[in-house]
């Protein structure tokens, strides 16, 4: 199937112990799995007074660095290379402009009102601390559809490439799978690993699981299909007594886009911002007001006695800035361009970063998955082509939607070497497969591939080698590195937010102990 | 479990032959599986012209009654009891009064901008009927949430009475079956049903579907429960490698909890209305203006040589209406109570009909279910007491929401029985029970007993054998029968708007077939 989980969740092998202050917020359960609210660093109030942080790069990560680094008293500035802040998280909306590195330009036009978040989409409710983000701005959220039982599971070589309802793969695989074990329980074949009792309370459990009928065989069900649905007078309901054979479902392999919904950070409930993901950089950026530096783009990061000196170009005039301390928050696949003083080792890290390349590809259309599919939000897999389908979530029941044909690594199948407008056209074929005759209602498409992306160049970093994880989330002298990156939840805001707190909670750490080792004055030098 | 889903479910076991119209509409096709727009009554247009029609009752069989009816010429007039319309379609709210037939009142004291949908709370994505009129009514839905990961399963008797998550309960069930399957086939025990090549891919599949380790045992996942979260630096996440064994499992019970979403009319994705489900009704009420009339309680049902004569009562006044034909969309529970001279037949059904008595009890309360356990929205699932505990899909993570703590039916544990305080106490103890500190927390409450509200005396019809369900379904001279109760999805409005559709489809024959005969003229004389 299309997106591999096993890819968006890289997770480094292991990474070294490191952050006493994180171990002891751990230790006093301030996990992140409550939205109550943000949780406050564990810093003494005004730690930062006097002391001068210079943020580089306004995505979520720089962004909660500066909302963190205000709160504790620290003088803090955010460079940010676009106009806008967020980085990758951007709902694209008309008048918009996707520049890629070779000068290509698309423009948005879609209907007003309309939009896409180009980067991330969900807010997982178990992301507690960028939910805690939003509610303490207060960015209205709704909910975001990450499940429909009515969108579909479609393989070209199974049932003549006619895709099946998701209600149908999973709960025939589900009966299917019920009536084996209970035929192998009655069989004796688990007699071992079962009690007598269980296994009767087994066998009548397995026929409200599958369900299976009276006699523990599956046969289908109003879970899975329906050929007339009840009515009034006598129009009763017609269940479809011919489920999906197990041998056909072995073929489809649908078990990705089955299972996606259980994925801890996909499960029910996920939210997303009324009126597009933006609305939370948005919200930092108004809170945060002159700090942010927008067209700000960073040259040169330099290593001084007391900190650090970035320099950066602002409405074609050179700037710089002196500070004590720098979080560094850009893509790595930026940060390489830029000159600096690292250490050969922080170097090679930045500079060897492999990063993945996903795309959205996005169109305007009247919403015809509503109206003659019964699909409300969701996503469609195939097995083949861009992928997923994805149904809008937001204004349910308008006229006009943005659906997603194609979410994945441009890599797969190749989709790379394809030129935009043979892109467009496979995108086009998904929808057209899955809803015949309405692929032809698409218009105004928008490919967004983040590896061409200027100021990106990469949507989310891979795998990386655990020695170098260590390097990237250690500081480089005053220095510090946070974003996504250098987390655990790679591809997130989550973990863009969750490396910001541990960012300023680090330099707090080392303030505190450069005060009272007599290192830092109260008053800026800088 | 709380509710039986059976029960609520409650189909009439056969219906016999009837309504020509209808079976054709299912040979077009035309069954309310798509919302594109509210299908045509399959009649000429203007067929009304000259007709006069009463419909009684203006719950949403009424109202769709008197909608189509409007649309296709006829001259109709809607009494209504109440001072609004909906019938149990009843979204409660500051200063509402919930009004007994013992005289009892409860007023609605919550918060401004906060409500309760104490009738019908759900808009199933398969309901395409009665979604189809809230697209053209055009009337704003929003998701509503069923499913949620993060709420609870609980059971006294098991786990010290402390509640499961679903994430738990629902994967570690699946992470066992398939662990034992897999032992299963591979012993062997399943050769004779499985051939070589699928053993191995069953084999293969049961390992992501569990998901199973490499020797194919299941040891938990993140997908069931997560001792820490991933998050910055060397957070790593660390999964919960004690999943609930299957035995407790068994013991729980908690089977209804677990597949209740996956019901055909309760999977993902359900919808309500922006601001509550009495949306519907108003938008209709306000679409037909003064053809409805507040206050006007019917008193009596006459059959006339022409027709029927209605007499009802209003601002103390009584008064009649002479009409060619009627729909009588009230509950059997209040119809029985007003004089008529229906055949013996219809008296007796009507008369002898079995109402259930569901309630909701629903509290004020800031949303610490939001704040303190992830739950953004879905139900908790208790095996005894009132039940479940549902949490509000709308306004997520404002400060204050409704929660619903019990809702079935009165006679589950003798619920009935109780008094307005130990009921109360009874539905507080529920949620103290799943959220300890919390049941505190609940204030204002309202029992919505729809066994004792006045014009109701009842949630919904129960079973009710084939041969009333004939009657009833069939027309008593010039009267018609409408609501859900002459349907097959009892309990729902979608069979509500379905059985009026299919009396104006009936009517409309009849007044077609009269005029080729002579027997109508195009003027009204009645």
């Amino acid at each position: 199937m299309g997106i591999s989980r096993r890819d968006f969740l890289t997770r480094v092998g292991q990474a070294g112990g490191y952050s006493a202050a994180f171990t002891t917020m751990q230790a006093l359960g301030l996990l992140p799995m409550k939205a109550s609210a943000a949780i406050p660093i564990a810093a003494p109030a005004g730690v930062g007074k006097g002391v001068k942080l210079v943020v580089l790069g306004g995505g979520i990560g720089g962004l909660v660095t500066a909302y963190e680094a205000r709160k504790l008293g620290y003088d803090v500035t955010v460079l940010e290379a676009r106009h806008r802040p967020g980085g990758r998280n951007w709902s694209a909306k008309n008048g918009d402009v996707v520049e890629f590195i070779d000068g290509t330009k698309q423009t948005v036009t879609w209907s007003e009102g309309l939009y896409q978040n180009m980067g991330p989409a969900r807010l997982p409710s178990v992301h507690g601390t960028i939910l805690g983000y939003c509610r303490e701005l207060k960015v209205p959220l709704e909910v975001q559809i990450n499940t429909s039982r009515s969108s579909f599971l479609q393989n070209d070589t199974v049932n003549g490439g006619k895709p099946y309802v998701q209600r149908q793969a999973i709960n025939d695989t589900r009966g299917h799978v019920s009536e084996l074990l209970s035929k192998a329980i009655k069989g004796g074949a688990l007699d071992q690993d079962i009690t007598v009792e269980d296994r009767q309370r087994m066998i009548a459990f397995l026929r409200i699981y599958g369900p299976l009928d009276r006699t523990n065989v599956y046969k289908g069900s109003d879970r899975s299909s329906i050929k007339q649905y009840p009515g009034a007078g006598a129009q009763d309901m017609i269940v479809d007594n011919n489920p999906i054979p197990m041998h056909t479902l072995l073929d489809a392999n649908f078990w990705t886009g089955m299972l996606y919904e259980e994925a801890w950070d996909w499960q029910a409930t996920m939210m997303e911002p009324v009126g597009g993901m933006a609305q939370i950089p948005y919200a930092f950026a108004k809170s945060l007001g002159p700090i942010v530096k927008y067209d700000s783009p960073v040259t040169e990061i330099a290593k001084t006695g007391k900190g650090v000196k970035v320099t950066y170009t602002q409405g074609g005039a050179t700037k710089t800035i002196d500070a004590d301390y720098a979080v560094c928050a850009m893509p790595l696949t930026i940060l390489r361009k830029i000159k600096t003083d690292f250490e050969p080792e922080h170097k090679r890290v930045v500079e060897s970063a492999v990063y993945r390349n996903s795309y959205k590809l996005a169109w305007e259309s009247p919403r015809f998955w509503e109206t003659d599919f019964n699909i409300y939000g969701g996503l469609s897999f195939m097995a083949q082509g861009p992928n997923p389908v994805w149904y809008p979530s937001s204004n349910l029941m308008s006229e006009k939607g943005i659906i997603v044909s194609g979410y994945q690594d441009d890599s797969y199948e190749d989709f790379v070497s394809l030129s935009l407008d043979a892109k467009k056209a496979k995108s086009r074929a998904q929808v057209e497969k899955l809803h015949p005759g309405f692929g032809s209602k698409l218009e105004k498409p928008i490919y967004c591939g983040w590896r061409q992306v200027k100021w990106n160049e990469g949507s989310w970093i891979g795998g990386i080698p655990a020695k170098d994880y260590d390097i990237l989330t250690s500081p480089d002298g005053a220095v510090f590195f946070a974003g996504d990156h250098t987390s655990h939840v790679v591809g997130w805001q989550e973990g863009a937010a969750t490396s910001a707190r541990r960012a300023i909670q680090m330099i707090s750490d080392k303030v505190k102990a450069a005060r009272l080792s007599g290192e830092h004055s109260d008053t800026v030098t800088a």
